[in-house]
């Protein structure tokens, strides 16, 4: 087991990874709860493999819980799911300090955290993520949210876990596709900040995809290392911590655009992550040979390498409602190279529309 | 016009109080927002008194508002009604710096802090309070929540606003029995923490009552500089924060008990005080001269002084649900004589059944 800490002003908590650590949840937990007592949040595709571990885990810590079993998917990260979460918390009479447990991807996590920041003001809680998606990006760093019907994590806090196990055993159930999403946020790392860590994952890429237990633990450990580093220095996204979102301007427009759940976040992730990747050579700071590389990469994972086409009034409309948006300007993260980003608040506009009509959309 | 300060360790907003503010609204918030946007959040009975007013003065200063009227009352306090609110965010495109004002009571204030917590996860927002209640109360301190339908103000979070603006004229369209609920608050301060305030509501109760402008005026002053202090020292309630709370056990078992929103807030907390200092009268820690004082103080402004009979496991279950529980323990805030009060974190049962039992439930 490797634990990483991750230190922000208020608060530092750690963040397990290994193979087999689900069945260690209790007692690594145990010490960090502020009242043995767990409200264990899942959905009805995660329950079925690692619920009844979890629970034995966390009983054979003296640990009492209750589960609330979530449907499956992102188009239930809304209000009225959120509800059922509040809706087991008075049902078992939990108090402010019984802890959330997120046992799930993204999507279970996000709306286990925000649940937790609201209830009674500010509940504990504990991520377990079981995608990689989850162990590499949304399970680290406090960001929680559930979507608007008109935008994707549009209501939520930035709310903390007490610790964060990562189990890389669970991802052998994890679908092909959701593989392939989570290493889309494992190769951002490498582009936005670390060069060597980008030419591993081009060596590693068959690994990775065979679900090599040792590339996975390195691949989550450099991820969640570059995450903590960067949310330590900017827990609230007022400068470095923006660079996380590389990709994401454009991946937020298509999930939107196309509908949520259509394609993966990791996907659109990817896609745009490639679009700002022609932005960036657009203004003189990318390669040709580079941009052949992040393609070559995304592709070796079995990751789209075009983004759909949407339209270029419907692409500024759906970016225009973007959380990135400041004072009406067109602000994106764009690589220099590879290893290294940065965020341009003003963006050419003429510049967009031939990324937007450019070479990396579908035809 | 007087202005006071709240101090916390990462933010520090100004409150200012005085008759006629409102028309100067816009002259006072421009300096704090980021942008010269807003969001209006009110309701069908604030907004035709004063939204055109709020509105004019803004634009006077160049802040651009849209507005959003929710329907009145307690009942409407859930998420359908909050998610009014982000409707409406969503609708003018706002943005993570837009500022929401609240121009309400305590339920708008309540609504518009927490909407602005979640939005984009965490928007900037200011108090415009409209009642005597939020004017002295919950407009102050950054406490924002709706209501679950089985517990008050269950989901919620700590966000402070970035001023406060407390114009007592808008006082003059309160109904009575509002005013006398804001009272109750304003009572609350002299009986935790200062004798003297209180010996001086005895004295201008009738002032009060005829909502004299000095009078008014010195009450929302030194309960806004009690709130600020306490909450300065204690903003998320891990100690002092609780005494704000005395009646407020048994108010929030009364409100919930009879319905939400049949007892207004201020008057299920009046009832609650008294039952808490019968409470420390069974503690020994107050005489009955002090219970015939808060009794007639009350009684002089037209609050209850008997709470309603809801029946020994009603009142128990009901306040196992509060958020003032710990362990199991039931905890209350009991007032020492007049002018002090202190947490009492495992009450003895039978002297809580006489108590719930005794003088001051209704037969
Ligand atoms: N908070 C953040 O910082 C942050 C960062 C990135 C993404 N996110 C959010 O995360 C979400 C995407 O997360 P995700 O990609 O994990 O999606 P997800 O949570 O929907 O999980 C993907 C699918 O895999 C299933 N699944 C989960 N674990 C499994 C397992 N071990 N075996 C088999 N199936 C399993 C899920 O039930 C689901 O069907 C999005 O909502 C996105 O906005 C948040
Ligand atoms: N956040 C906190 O710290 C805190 C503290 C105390 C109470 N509260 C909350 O505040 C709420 C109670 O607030 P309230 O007592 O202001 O109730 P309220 O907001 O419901 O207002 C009372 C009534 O007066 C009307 N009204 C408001 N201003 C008016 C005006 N100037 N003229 C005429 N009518 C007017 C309202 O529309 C409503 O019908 C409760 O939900 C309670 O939980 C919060
Ligand atoms: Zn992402
Ligand atoms: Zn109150």
């Amino acid at each position: 087991m490797i634990t990483l800490d991750l230190t922000l002003p208020d608060c530092r908590y750690p963040i397990h990874i290994g193979r087999g650590l689900l069945d260690r949840a209790g007692e690594l937990m145990a010490p960090v709860l502020p009242q043995p007592r767990a409200l264990i949040v899942t959905n009805d595709v995660v329950a079925p493999l690692y619920l009844a571990r979890l629970e034995a885990s966390l009983a054979a810590a003296g640990i009492q819980t209750r589960a609330v079993v979530l449907p499956d998917g992102e188009s239930h990260k809304d209000w009225q799911t959120l509800n059922l979460i509040f809706d087991a918390l008075i049902d078992m009479r939990a108090e402010r300090k019984t802890t959330l447990v997120a046992l799930g991807g993204g999507v279970v996590g996000d709306m286990t955290g925000f649940a937790a920041a609201c209830w009674q003001r500010g509940a504990p809680f504990v991520q377990v993520p079981t995608t990689l998606l989850a162990q590499v990006d949304s399970s680290v760093g406090g960001k929680t949210a559930i979507n608007h019907p008109a935008g994707k994590n549009m209501i939520g806090a930035f709310w903390q876990p007490r610790l964060v196990l990562a189990d890389i055993a669970l991802l052998d159930s994890l679908p092909p596709r959701e593989l392939s999403a989570g290493l889309a946020e494992v190769f951002k790392y490498g582009l936005i900040g670390d060069a060597g860590f980008f030419d591993w994952c081009e060596a590693q890429a068959a690994a990775l995809m065979a679900r090599d237990a040792d590339a996975l633990i390195h691949a989550v450990r450099r991820s969640c290392e570059m995450k903590a580093d960067i949310v330590g220095q900017d827990e609230k996204e007022q400068g470095v911590r923006a660079l996380l979102n590389l990709g994401h301007t454009f991946g937020h427009a298509i999930e939107a655009g196309l509908g949520f759940g259509v394609w993966l976040h990791g996907e659109a992730v990817a896609a745009g992550m490639l679009l700002a990747a022609d932005l960036a050579a657009q203004l003189g700071r990318q390669s040709a040979g580079e941009l052949d590389r992040i393609e070559a990469l995304l592709a070796a994972v079995q990751l789209p390498v075009r983004a759909p086409d949407l339209g270029l009034d419907a692409w500024l409309s759906l970016m225009g409602h973007d959380k990135k948006v400041d004072g009406g300007h067109l602000r994106f993260v764009v690589p220099d190279g590879i290893g290294r980003a940065s965020v341009e608040s003003d963006v050419d506009a003429d510049a967009l529309a031939r990324v937007l009509g450019g070479r990396f959309i579908a035809r």
